[in-house]
């Protein structure tokens, strides 16, 4: 709206969230973002936006460094939470994230030990603030950054993760795959205060030319090993895209639109051996745990339009997925669920049905799902709608769909736009879900929207800045912040205006009515 | 987005539609849209544009004019589409729609015959391509237009109007309140192809110079004479707004936000008396059934917030719509019922079940319903997820909401970021619906999407404007267009590009299986 450029410089947050304090919370310093109310109220939101103001060449204070300092010390080998969750250790990650949540640390430990939820958090990406994905927390979105060979640089990726995260993404993906791949990541690392994933067949493929047949598990390993070295947080992995499953593919109208997942079936199919990723599985597993990296086990099958939902060949995989799950898992590495995709309505509920019988709870993480095909240019909102319905079902992450999907690279304005749309989407689901205080700040905006105090109403919103400068297009003065009506219905005919009257009215009737009650004697009729 | 001005004049509809012809079927001549593909494919959408080019002071052609001439001069006085159903009539509005949603015009008329569905036309509107509103047709959805007493002029609302029709608005409502109101409804209505719907409470306010407790059934009688005379299709009336549930919102969080309501419910408690138009409400049926003006039941008392969505208000009012719309149907005067609002998703099955229980199965016509309040500034996604659901669920019309809601005046950019989150909603619903040939359009973009039939693409999408701008900001080659890649993910990285040699190899694979098992004699291990 404001700010649409790449390349200059992002402004203040307070600029973007007036009336509002960073504060924290507790001896872990638990990040939140108090708005504080002209009545004297006080909301308090879960916030993202990590430390100010730091030089992005220094990067972010490495806040969780001495706890893994800790752990190193007494000379553990196997870093992942849920290892430690297992043997009943509730880690500092664990607390965090409970105070993060409003719950109890020993319930986060709990849900971590049981595969239902992840803390992904690198032994080596000690500057994030932990965060949860599972369903019994508040619902997550992921934003994808990243260059491609034809554009964008380190400056705009560092700046457009910033963005994301000022405006809410949980979690981001750096899916770069152009120049200077290596360093992009070092430079969004050392600025995220979320968790960073990554696709690594990307720097693979790179490795080898492009030459998708000379792909191998050794050279796949050593990719894993540089990324987990950086300190990427969680990686996606396509091991479920197995040989048999690929002509399943076959009479698709949109085929495979997994990248990594078109990689490995051509791997597959060049070798006519199976996927290297599921045979080698274990040495994947091995190597994570010691950084504590997380899976994200990719849907390489997804469909890539509405006729092709819920096939055999989608399933299938997931059927897999749930099996090297469990792999994961014996080796105590934390894992979630990719799921689609474009995906109509009504088809909805049986993915997020058969991803928790299948994948035995692990959490659940959907691109949308696109609920049509349509609307190329609005796929931020057609995928809002399956975004916010698969949340409700249980969803624990939703990775946003921008407004540029499908038509081209996203700027910052489409970072911005996919954020919200998918704020908005997570919201409605904790909502949905009846999340405890998740209404609190529904509550408080309508509240101020009842009582015109139109500031309040502003700054208890997703975006501050919109909502004013929609509110001024047509009553730019100062003196409409404080008037009790509104353009739309002008002061002769606001509802709300007369709903005030209706409530005083209906006081006096009611006093009136007590007199008469009283007068004829105060006997029951 | 490229139209943002109001005041501007509309440039032509085949800029906005390129590769598109707007063609007639039947000796009917029922509106449609061929959008022609670069692979000689068709493919033909319903289309709500009306006749371009007409001089806006001139009006319409006025194509209904000699069927209801026919219908005077054999001396009916019930011209209810209602009426002709229960008689076993067919007529050209009910033959006209059977074309435009392809079924069987024995099923429409069995449709309207039992209330299931309406088509709004007054015989005083006959410019209008006749349209049907039911759930067992195409979801449709409403854009609200008209000026309020702060802003915009005749010609503006006009365009508006014009603008909304364009990008798929299949209703319009005109909510004037200002000066010139029944100027600028004679111009809406004599330059709308669709039917227009209006809330005659707002006139009748004017009428007596804004004070609430001044209106009266003879007043109110007046207005709908003077709006159906002019060719008002649907009337918006408060009726279920009665006094004893007037109480049941004082404790509500945001009280009662319908105007009409709120005005309904001022007169109910000044006058301690019922509701005016719930007790002559015969009459207003008598004067409806002259013109076949139908009925959209007000929700006077729909929830304003998440906080009070399906309350005991809500379905105290839901309950006597569903009374009053036996008393319409007495009188073959067409129904449909007016719902919220603002509801979290979960409690959005429960408005649908109990209206089609309450109401006996009238159509169902929302507001959204918004899924969150957090996010004022872009409420048609907040909304259109609402929409969507509510949908799919069986609401047969969808009122849009645009991002300046709660917030100020739309202009014609917000006009179409409503249209398009809304027919975005309603084509969601109907694939989620399994609507016979809705997923047709889906299909063959999703095709054209495989293909790397870019423009097919573009022009396949509910706007080919916006989707060819975003393509064109990061490739502006006219090669671009026909490039096997998109700026996502560069040539190397592509997953359709490799998906064609997925299959490439699939096929030869398939082939040394075939030759292979030849060689060893043909036969089955």
């Amino acid at each position: 709206m404001t700010e649409s450029a790449t390349g200059r410089p992002l402004r203040p947050l307070t600029e973007s969230f007036p009336s509002s304090a960073k504060v924290t919370v507790g001896d872990l310093q638990v990040p939140a973002r108090d708005i504080r109310l002209t009545n004297g109220d006080v909301v308090r939101v879960y916030d993202t936006t990590g430390p100010q103001g730091c030089d992005v060449r220094q990067g972010l204070p490495k806040r969780r460094q001495p706890w893994i300092d800790a752990r190193r010390q007494r000379g553990d080998t196997n870093f992942s939470q849920m290892h430690y969750a297992r043997r009943g250790e509730i880690t500092e990650e664990m607390r965090f994230v409970a105070i993060r949540e409003n719950v109890e640390p020993e319930f986060v430990r709990k849900e971590i030990a049981e595969g239902r939820a992840i803390i992904p958090a690198n032994i080596n990406h000690p500057e994030i603030e932990p965060m949860i994905i599972g369903r019994n927390f508040l619902v997550k979105i992921n934003a994808n950054i990243g260059n491609s060979a034809l554009g964008s640089s380190i400056e705009e990726e560092v700046e457009k993760l910033q963005w994301a995260t000022r405006w809410g993404a949980d979690t981001v993906m750096d899916l770069s795959t152009g120049k200077n791949i290596h360093r992009t990541r070092e430079w969004i690392l050392r600025n995220a205060p979320v968790p960073v994933g990554t696709v690594p067949i990307y720097q693979a493929l790179e490795r080898v030319g492009g030459v998708v047949e000379d792909l191998d598990i050794e050279l796949f390993l050593a990719v894993l090993e540089e990324q987990a070295e950086q300190g990427v947080d969680y990686f996606t992995i396509h091991a479920g895209v197995r040989l048999p499953f690929i002509p399943l593919t076959a009479d698709r109208v949109t085929g495979i639109v997994s990248r990594g997942g078109s990689i490995m079936a051509k791997w597959c199919l060049a070798h006519h051996r199976e996927n290297f990723l599921y045979t080698h599985f274990d040495r994947i597993c091995e190597l994570m745990q010691r950084y504590d990296v997380a899976f994200s086990l990719g849907d390489g099958l997804r469909p890539g339009s509405i006729a092709d939902a819920n096939d055999a060949a989608q399933f299938a995989e997931l059927e897999t997925l749930g099996e090297l799950t469990k792999v994961a898992w014996e080796h105590d590495v934390q894992v979630m669920i990719e799921g689609p995709g474009h995906v109509p309505m009504h088809l909805i509920r049986e993915n997020m049905d058969r991803q928790l019988e299948s994948c035995h709870e692990a959490p659940f993480y959907t691109l949308g799902p696109l609920t049509t095909d349509i609307a190329p240019g609005y796929d931020h909102i057609t995928s809002a709608i399956g975004a916010a319905m698969i949340g409700s079902f249980g969803t624990s992450m939703l990775c946003y769909v921008t407004p540029k999907e499908h038509l081209g690279l996203p700027d910052r304005d489409d970072v911005k736009a996919g954020v919200i749309a998918y704020k908005i989407a997570a919201h409605a689901a904790d909502l949905a879900k009846g999340h405890p205080g998740a209404r609190e700040r529904d509550d408080a905006l309508s509240r101020a929207r009842f009582e015109f105090r139109w500031d309040d109403q502003f700054n208890l919103s997703l975006d501050p800045e919109t909502a004013r400068a929609f509110h001024d297009a047509t009553l730019p003065h100062e003196s409409a912040k404080t008037a009790h009506f509104c353009s739309m219905c002008g002061p002769r005919f606001c509802s709300m205006k007369i709903t005030e009257e209706v409530r005083k009215y209906a006081k006096q009737g009611m006093q009136q009515k007590s007199e008469e009650f009283v007068e004829r004697g105060g006997v029951i009729a």
